[in-house]
């Protein structure tokens, strides 16, 4: 949609960025032309593919990092006077590449190259990575879950498992990776993410007998409302729920016991009963696993919550932020990673495309150091604009975004849709 | 210190919170009065105890908890238009009780127990259980990692790994349960919690050599600053950094290898440079396990941070708020209980006191159904009033979270200080 939160974003900020912004232009070095580069360094053990989010939240995080009055008061005692004047006229002013929201990503992937001055560029490393590490995260989770799910839609009903606000951008996430609706009011009204709900076991438990609380359920939502049914006892309910609405019950959820068993017992009542259409929603701490063992019973729609929320076992990405090139004091470009023990990184700007035969599935994450790697015609570049001298440029809709992730998908091997654990379903390879 | 957020918090809400309003309002029963109980099923797998926190931000949530016009709007679809007219009126006018932050708690602790009218406490659920899921996941972690930390300082700073917003929360919740300082500077603006910071392997990439760097940061942040010495060589970044700052240096930073043994290393090669007392601060995925396995090696501080803000394993508590009791046709309260299938809940008004021991320590957490259960003079009261008709009355400071939470953990049995898994370290007794 268009309206998307604007509140300041620059105290959701680790200490030490403004710290070494202090030492850096004490030192004359802040200044300085830098390359930073944000990457995943493998995906979370067993995954074959990852999902890229955030990038629409990220541009909003970063049109809106600035420091007010308030936010510099706050900062004394962190900085000092010389360093909270610059911050007070902080403002992006660098460039940034990047994986579009919806891509698939691999071990290496640039998802961000962020290029300006030292300063300028060090400052946004905390938000970027919060935005990124949570959403993708997300976003990885629920693309796993909507391929296991098929055609059937799945709804995000995770909210009340995570932070509070971390639930609207985990709605938006799950949404860009084929999620179908939400039960986030705060995710409709601010990303326009459609959404939907039933009712809860309290409503029924509100009412003298299940009778009065489906009959005012009905009352008020239509007969294509979806009934909760497994209160006191399944069976009765859903007797009670086609008497009460007809047998164009919109449909009945399922929110405990053997799910598939139980739907395969009720599909086969609401049958009998002539309830031909009524659908049945199952929920109750689905997975991707859980939502793939029910493929065969006759379910319609999941409704997913703690799991989607919590990334399905893999609630970050591990994504970092890295200085990878760096002006030297003769004022040329020097490529830089940390060489000591683990966590050693690969210097130089990076550039990425994803090689496809030339049926269009994709074979290889090819990365470049220092230059674009050769492509013929059937490969993909993966790098698009984002910021250009300071103004977003690359904002997409989650629409486009939701077709980006199809896409992407659907053009990687076969192997993607296995639920089991594996290796990524292309290798990265790296040019130089 | 006092500063709290105040942002409108009641469009983070299930779509079916609203949907339940309308339906009860045109039965006439949305008035019954209710009680709502916010209670955990079980601790996460292995966990001998949990910590509540979240109390004063859910306070801040339900003061915050009203409908603007923008949210009216957004809501057009969801709900009619008499419902919109309730909701533009909503204020939360009824009675909670609940335990005090930094409290452990064990499986069916009575967390909240919500009482008013069914339509105003139905419609606190979604935000009351994402704040406490969240921030109780964060303070059980971080009560684990402070307990094997020992006398040893623990930082937080992961707000890299989390959303942006969660980390704010994370840092306070890490506060609550132990932790001495934060990375994130948004919760030392909002909260008051100390803000603490070295500088990245960025920093010292981004000069000419590792001197350099340390020359820079020694000389904005002085001798007592923390110098990260694991970007090139271990050893020569620490003779260096003793070289550039002297003895007198505070600290170095080790992000990576074999932290017990680098320490070792390290602690030696500083005591023999004459440098006594510059302290090792180690970093680099540390959870409760790690911090317990470095006991025995010369570190004086931990930083943590992605095990901190995905809850070690754990980053929901699963805690759910069921109806327990409501007004009857008669007007007479009349316990109330899901029955059929799993997820069985006690219906009824709970109240809590933890059994003690003439010496002070925890025996059992004991549940009384409809009644107070009979305390000695041992025992401890655990319900304290937070809001009475709708007025917030149950706020404190985080000091004293900070200070209850000692007092709590220091009341329970020794086994509280293991790692390993098990089973609650005290039992819940339910009473009627």
């Amino acid at each position: 949609m268009t309206s998307s939160p604007r509140a300041a974003t620059a105290l959701l900020t680790d200490h030490y960025e403004l710290t070494m912004v202090q030492a850096a232009r004490q030192a004359g070095t802040a200044e300085r032309r830098a390359v930073f580069e944000l990457f995943p360094r493998r995906l979370p053990e067993g995954r074959r593919y990852g999902v890229v989010a955030g990038v629409g939240r990220a541009l909003d995080a970063i049109e809106a990092f600035g420091f007010d009055a308030a936010a510099l008061t706050s900062l004394e005692g962190v900085v000092d006077a010389d360093t909270l004047e610059w911050l007070a006229s902080y403002r992006f002013s660098g460039d940034i590449w990047g994986y579009a929201e919806g891509e698939a990503y691999f071990p290496h992937s640039p998802l961000l190259v962020v290029e300006g001055t030292f300063a300028e560029a060090v400052l946004l490393e905390t938000v970027l990575l919060s935005i990124y590490n949570h959403d993708s995260a997300i976003a990885s989770a629920a693309s796993r879950m909507t391929l296991a799910a098929g055609e059937r839609p799945c709804i995000e009903m995770g909210s009340r498992r995570t932070h509070e606000l971390a639930a609207v951008a985990a709605a938006r996430a799950a949404y860009v990776a084929g999620f179908d609706a939400t039960s986030n009011l705060a995710a409709r009204a601010t990303y326009g993410v459609p959404s939907a709900g039933t009712a809860a076991h309290s409503f029924t438990l509100l009412h003298d007998d299940e009778a009065d609380a489906f009959r005012a359920q009905v009352a008020t939502l239509g007969v294509g409302t979806t009934l909760l049914v497994d209160t006191y006892d399944v069976t009765e309910a859903v007797r009670l729920a086609v008497e009460v609405a007809g047998t164009g019950l919109g449909a009945v959820r399922l929110d405990s016991g053997d799910l598939g068993e139980i739907a395969r017992d009720v599909r086969e009542q609401l049958d009998g009963l002539g309830a031909t259409s009524t659908r049945i929603v199952v929920t109750s701490d689905l997975d991707e696993h859980a939502i793939a063992a029910l493929a065969a019973a006759p379910v319609d729609a999941y409704g997913v919550g703690t799991q989607l929320v919590t990334g399905s076992g893999h609630p970050t990405c591990g994504f970092v932020y890295k200085l990878v090139a760096r002006e030297g004091a003769d004022g040329a470009m020097v490529s830089v990673a940390k060489k000591s023990l683990d966590k050693v990184s690969v210097g130089g700007r990076k550039y990425a495309l994803r090689r496809r035969s030339p049926a269009g599935t994709a074979r290889a994450e090819v990365i470049g150091i220092g230059e674009a790697p050769a492509s013929d015609g059937d490969d993909r570049s993966l790098l698009v604009p984002l910021v250009r001298g300071g103004e977003v440029v690359g904002r997409t809709t989650l629409d486009e975004a939701r077709t980006r992730h199809r896409a992407s998908i659907a053009e990687l091997p076969r192997a993607v849709t296995m639920m089991s654990a594996g290796e990524p379903v292309i290798p990265t390879v790296f040019e130089r």
